[in-house]
């Protein structure tokens, strides 16, 4: 059986609820929210659609001991309206969503959960370290969304240039889910062609390119006020990948043993969450963006001192 | 190759959007709405989840020429704002909405559009009733979801009693989708049994249930502040049955020669939209519900001079 | 994590096999075949399905221990050839597949297997019976597909009559799967509507009908050789129920108290099987027609003295 | 809607239909086989099946008329029994399969479709060409799955190695869908690293992974006696990027104007059929071998004289 909990059922949370059951991939599923009315009426529109989808999905809510047996646990909580708009600043939501971490993850912990939990919330490299830190989860159960959001919008934008198949491109974001993120273009191929190929004879602008699906998020923030169905995509994406033991490879914010931080970049998705992570041969100048990347996560990570100074839960080697 | 447009994409028309994207069902898809930014919002967020998906639609927006060789058209328009919340009257939206139909139909006449329209917007009887004849389109080819989602939220009541899976509670929600509404309960069965021949043994009170049923909507509302997720699955349902040409048995709003209105009923649903009506042997109470429901909806209709004053298409004989 | 395993992979488990595969329905998927290069032949072909499908599906074969931790396990196995075309005689396979249910049986108890078995050789309730008994597994744990099969063909049947989509009939085929099974016209509905009430005005033949929906494997087998499409999407159906815990309702083999013998009638499934059987009120000739289907399957049951004579598992009341 | 016609209702056409109705893929489905009762059986099959799925699915036989609007037509006749087994040379099929094509193309040419093509009949390259010609459609509007097949297979054997999800595995295989093919191995990456710079770490034998993958087939042929299900699949999705007009690059047999003859190369597949080729950067190596395997199909073909010598088709341009 997929067991599935979700804490926290705004946009994402219920876009993700709604795609486990429109497509029957949930066998059951809990959702968790502070907002009792909120995660009663998700579970009541579910509920309500049962009888017109072929698939059966068990919902229940805001009972932390079902996840003693969760197998997948999104973390989706957060205030879309402590967004910085103007500054396109995902940090500003840390102070917010820390403190949301900070009341879910004893919980978590307390409830015996041992499966794979999946963080969408934002900052999200910084919120995965930390909720991985404050359950004592393993760092191979606990891996966040990260650059798999990015890298699906860098494969649309360059994907609309070629007018093809955004699948066709393959190629890797790596980096912050966030300002500091960018374009492996060395990793880029377009219908197999590496794209720095491509650039002469297609008058590509590559720094224009990357900053187009950097910054396609604030697009799809600006016209609806927030983001739901890509993220929910990719986090379901993943969850199915666990689910099988596919041995997927997607970039996700998954923690580097080199930089010392979760940061995005390409891992193995398997049955225990991250099965490995690939390292693959950057440019110089890549390598020195990966290396920024990092310390910008790192650096903000530390700013919040409580963040720290609580006990932490001994750290575990990567299975 | 699967041709939808759907007018509107607030929370109803963006969900309907991304079932239709998330599990494949249509080709290409045109989004339309009076707030660009927001229908290009969620094309956007929709095209950034293709690389993640295994099939592609193709999305483009607010482009009414579009509707001439579309299959299949959703109006889902509508002020969720203009919802009277205390006395949970669906009516409350007709003024808002109706301008938004004065506004649509001429268009989706002049694009020349010859396929299906499905309309969600409430009221939802009188709202497809006007389109119908505003657009000059078949009584065929115009319906609304109507009952067919109060009778999905019946089962899960139904089923609720009996643990049992909503789909196996069979029978029909008629009339209204508004208050004047009821369950035909000669019509339920549960796993094949009279649900009259279980109401002692069960201690059942069927008025309960169907009052239960029927403000299943506001339940939702007043939740989470809309519903989405069990209209989108409806109303997408419908669809396929269109597109398959299944002949498919659903309550929906249909039109009706014997009380000359839209109106919640069971149909079968095929190529044409909706092929026929089914005429249940009901009982002299639910007869006469039935009627006092036509009633209400054709009441309330005529209020609206306006929408009568203007000229209207020649009505057409059902196909 | 959704496991299954299959044991028999001819047409009817490779086809089981590939819809679990092709749909993402299967986590990891054991095939089991004492023909070892027939299995993996399936394997095979399985496997290179796999780059081109959203989904991944673990697959291994020929592995007992694995049924330790199965969830649904699907017997399929049979010797087609050994049917008795002339006669249309289901009965003709016991002997031969008895012999492999008392080859097979004894694997699935020593292997530690606790799920849900599904049984879809023929004779369909005598087999099941048979390894019910042999493995000791629960009566609730283990049933046979019946006249799930049957009453799917009895809709198709009827709903070419009506040019309607099957799913628009309800009501169910009683008894065996095989030729003393009957159609309880008591309870079946066409759009709502009691096909009794429709027999005048629709000229219909009842007995006819029926014979159509008995005969409907001998159609399929007598122009291809075996059937497998339909028996593998009822297969697979069911153990969507088992895993969603959805308790819906279908006909299968399931055991009946009063006749004490695997039959044919509506029952519950859901996360143990069968979770109770629903007793509907039958016409004075329906129950008698049901008596001696019942009479049939124990009857032929009784006369393998060999099923009989081993020792038996302690019979466990329905859960 | 989606119209879909198979001609050629064999292990190959079954299960393309299967998957189109049990995916809910195809709105509407002609098979078409000259043993009747085959295509009859194959049909009721599958229309039992439809009261156990959610979508449906109309379901017609042997009616080339119905060929007029039909979207997307699979050519999967052939004589497996034909194989060659010893030697492993599709070839051997093509005597027999010729001759079928030249009875099933004037029937298409006649019934005035104009949708796309795709041939599953071996030997793939040499058949498509010659049904193309035969028919009179565009270059674009026939292509056969070819080397798609065989690319999964590579996928699936190099998977194996690194024991990750084939998907991780991107390149291609070129040329004849039989002997002569060949992996372009420095297409090739995993997990976005070049499979050639692995060869030494991971003691490679490149070499013995292409011959397992061309192979591929043999090795499901000795023990199931043919290939269905990775082929169906493959089908089925190259169909779906028709209709969806993904422009998804997919090795496939489409027309080579460098080679003047269809062979395996990869291709844009969109709604005009094969809207592009795609021309990669091979080393001098691949480039001969891929000279090798089209001088193999152009010599195999040419020997067909009757099958150059009939009145051709005016050659049209690749749309």
């Amino acid at each position: 059986m997929r067991k599935y909990a979700i804490i926290g059922v705004g946009h994402v949370g219920a876009t993700i609820a709604y795609t486990l059951v429109c497509k029957g991939i949930a066998d059951e599923l809990i959702l968790i929210d502070t907002n009792t009315a909120k995660a009663r009426a998700e579970q009541l529109d579910l509920q309500d659609a049962q009888a017109r989808l072929d698939s059966r999905t068990i919902i229940k809510i805001n009972d932390y001991h079902e996840l003693a047996d969760t197998d997948i646990l999104f973390i989706t909580s957060g205030n879309i309206h402590a967004l910085d708009h103007a500054s396109g600043n995902r940090w500003a939501e840390f102070d917010y969503t820390k403190e949301i971490v900070q009341a879910i993850a004893p919980k978590v912990k307390a409830s015996g959960f041992n499966g794979v939990a999946i963080d969408t919330m934002n900052p999200c490299d910084a919120i995965t370290h930390y909720f991985q830190r404050a359950t004592g989860l393993s760092r191979a159960q606990v891996f966040g969304t990260g650059t798999f959001l990015d890298t699906a919008r860098m494969q649309k934008v360059v994907a609309e240039v070629f007018d093809c198949d955004p699948k066709n491109i393959s190629g890797y974001v790596y980096g912050e889910h966030g300002e500091s993120q960018f374009t492996a273009w060395s990793t880029v191929q377009v219908n197999g062609v590496p794209i720095t190929d491509l650039v002469d004879s297609h008058h590509l602008d590559l720094d224009a390119l990357e900053a187009e699906a950097r910054h396609g998020g604030w697009a799809v923030h600006s016209g609806k006020g927030y983001t739901s169905f890509a993220i929910a995509t990719c986090a379901v994406k993943l969850s199915e990948a666990v689910f099988a033991n596919a041995r997927l490879a997607c970039p996700v914010s998954a923690y580097s043993e080199t930089f010392d931080t979760y940061v995005g970049q390409p891992a193995i998705i398997g049955k225990n969450g991250v099965e490995s992570v690939t390292t693959l041969a950057l440019t110089a100048d890549e390598t020195a963006k990966f290396q920024n990347s990092a310390n910008t996560i790192i650096e903000k990570f530390h700013a919040f001192d409580d963040a720290l100074t609580q006990p932490q839960a001994p750290l575990q080697k990567l299975a």
